[in-house]
């Protein structure tokens, strides 16, 4: 296998001598910072990613110095944001071409790279980053893996976990335990636990509301583990479903098979979107398919890479992406079914394979 | 009170007809964006808010139209990123001067802004900004009053929740589950749980570690409700503690209750700092305090306000801060106490009451 650098330098179309990846205050930090380097502890605020062909090197703040060693990457550490300055400006001495990931920095730190980098030009090596983030690597696939297998796991046992007269942020907390007591670091982010009406809004956060017997029960989640995350998305109803609830499941179930059926390296991500989107414009829901059907997933939950109309992209072996397609009617309800795949020569690989048929709870 | 819009211009100092606040991909989103609109769900990647001191107005995505509609904000759907451009442009159209929060936008999304701008000037407001999110607005504290007292409950609760041979995550588990069963939407970070030596690293992600007898054990979480958020640590140690570590702990309570007897109104923040560093440098950890005595929490759990040595400001009424001191040595350990306050006239409102005298698990 390459090394991450060499991955890296390969992907990008941009003649570059260094990537220069440089932190804000969280949450406002540059992932491709955590992608090169692989450090999966710390916050690293502030601090900054020199990326050459054949090494890389952190500056860290002392606050980050036990975090970055221990990892094993070449590190050397500032006193503040002067040292700092100093030592990139030194750093960079000598080159040319100088890539900034425009799409993850702050602009005040773009800044700071600039008046680092004197006459040198600086190139926007975003896309690069991109194309090099989309396809991982075995080290960043079993992360994955492991944070999938966890939130598969605890897919199963939702309706066990879940019962009427339970709140949303009270369902939320059982998730969350059980992917920990799994051993997710955390959750990837805020479980969207939505009962009733709310399922509806597809970034939902859990309030108060009690599930109620006839409501839609959606569970949008994912586990966190060595810094890489699963999302993932399963919808119930509490009791019997009714007609309409149930024609909506089985049309998101219909679009989703239909989508993972169209993936296999050389395909394009706008035909899986396609895929789906014709079953659910091709039933009475008509329209009401108002996202995109997958986006990358990595170390970020929204990593590069997209099933989309709006962004097409020719799938390629080892892409990991979500499958998800739903159907949304404002004050009824949504239906959302979504599973994290791998891209594979012929095909997918389920990497959240729980069950998915319609359930009650 | 003054309405939200009026309390950002009156905090900048910069004349502008408008700030616009523009979301990456999350998480690299402006949270200015959340301060000022105030919307509680959603994620609003890609989507834009434009203050104006009569008025504010969320550019929004179809995804999260139902979002932004029920928390009461004006809101206009664009279909695509050109729909988004056109729009954007017609409402800058004729102003001047444009803000924009160059700390929290990324570049890519700055020259948007800035193509949306014309003629206009791109002025970087993210001073004024920061100077109106630190002082809190009485909804703002009432959340944050909330995140903290779900904090400060479990903190109560740690001895009982923990127990020899418990993982780092299966601690951190527990902490998360307590939180959300008590109201929490969720975590605020990734729980830092660290048994042993890993309590040295400030920011680290729990872990498989395992608690031994005779190590420290150190609690760093929060809690989230309605976006804003609590940041706590308690430290412990399994069993009986050593000569070092009750030494350690002493030292980092002395300095913390040091520091929170300078806070009030009117006060520097380095002075603040200064009176927690004075005590450990005082002592045989001198120079072991590796990080500064506090930040602001918020809409996120970095958000503006110091009490560093580096970065001064005079404290306010209102203001919400954590204070922190720790001792840090690798290999060994760490100790670290930080409660969350608001800051009053006369001195402080402790925000996170639970005990902080010595404890073991």
């Amino acid at each position: 296998m390459p090394t991450k650098e060499r991955w890296i330098f390969a992907s990008m179309e941009a003649d570059v001598d260094a990537v220069v990846l440089m932190n804000g205050t969280d949450p406002n930090l540059d992932n491709s910072f955590f992608y090169a380097t692989g450090i999966p502890n710390g916050l690293f605020e502030g601090c900054v990613a020199i990326i050459q062909p054949k090494k890389t090197e952190v500056l860290s703040s002392e606050l980050e110095e036990l975090s970055s060693r221990t990892s094993g990457v070449r590190t050397t550490v500032f006193d503040n944001a002067e040292h700092r300055h100093k030592l990139l400006t030194r750093r960079l001495a000598g080159m040319r071409r100088i890539g900034v990931n425009s799409r993850e920095i702050t602009h005040a730190n773009y800044l700071r790279i600039k008046k680092a980098a004197g006459k040198a030009k600086i190139v926007d090596v975003s896309e690069g980053l991109e194309t090099a983030r989309v396809v991982k690597l075995p080290d960043e696939i079993s992360r994955i893996k492991k944070a999938c297998a966890i939130g598969s796991s605890v897919g199963e046992m939702i309706p066990d976990l879940v019962s009427e007269g339970m709140t949303e942020t009270e369902a939320a907390a059982e998730l969350t335990y059980k992917m920990m007591r799994l051993g997710a670091t955390g959750p990837a982010f805020v479980a969207g636990v939505a009962f009733g009406s709310k399922s509806a809004e597809p970034h939902y956060h859990p309030g108060p509301r009690k599930l109620k017997r006839g409501q839609f029960a959606l569970f949008d989640y994912g586990a966190c583990y060595g810094r890489y995350v699963s999302d993932i998305t399963r919808t119930f109803t509490c009791g019997p479903a009714n007609k309409r609830q149930r024609e909506m499941y089985d049309v998101v179930l219909k679009a989703q098979l239909a989508a993972l059926d169209e993936v296999r390296a050389g395909v394009h991500g706008k035909d899986v979107d396609m895929a789906a989107r014709r079953v659910i414009d091709g039933s009475k829901f008509k329209g009401l398919f108002i996202h995109s059907t997958g986006h990358g997933i990595g170390v970020t939950v929204h990593d590069p890479g997209a099933l989309s109309p709006a962004r097409d992209m020719v799938l390629k072996e080892n892409m990991v992406l979500t499958v998800e397609p739903g159907v949304y009617i404002t004050g009824f309800g949504g239906v959302r079914i979504e599973d994290d795949i791998l891209v594979t020569k012929k095909g997918c690989q389920i990497l959240t394979p729980c069950t998915k048929e319609f359930r009650e709870i």
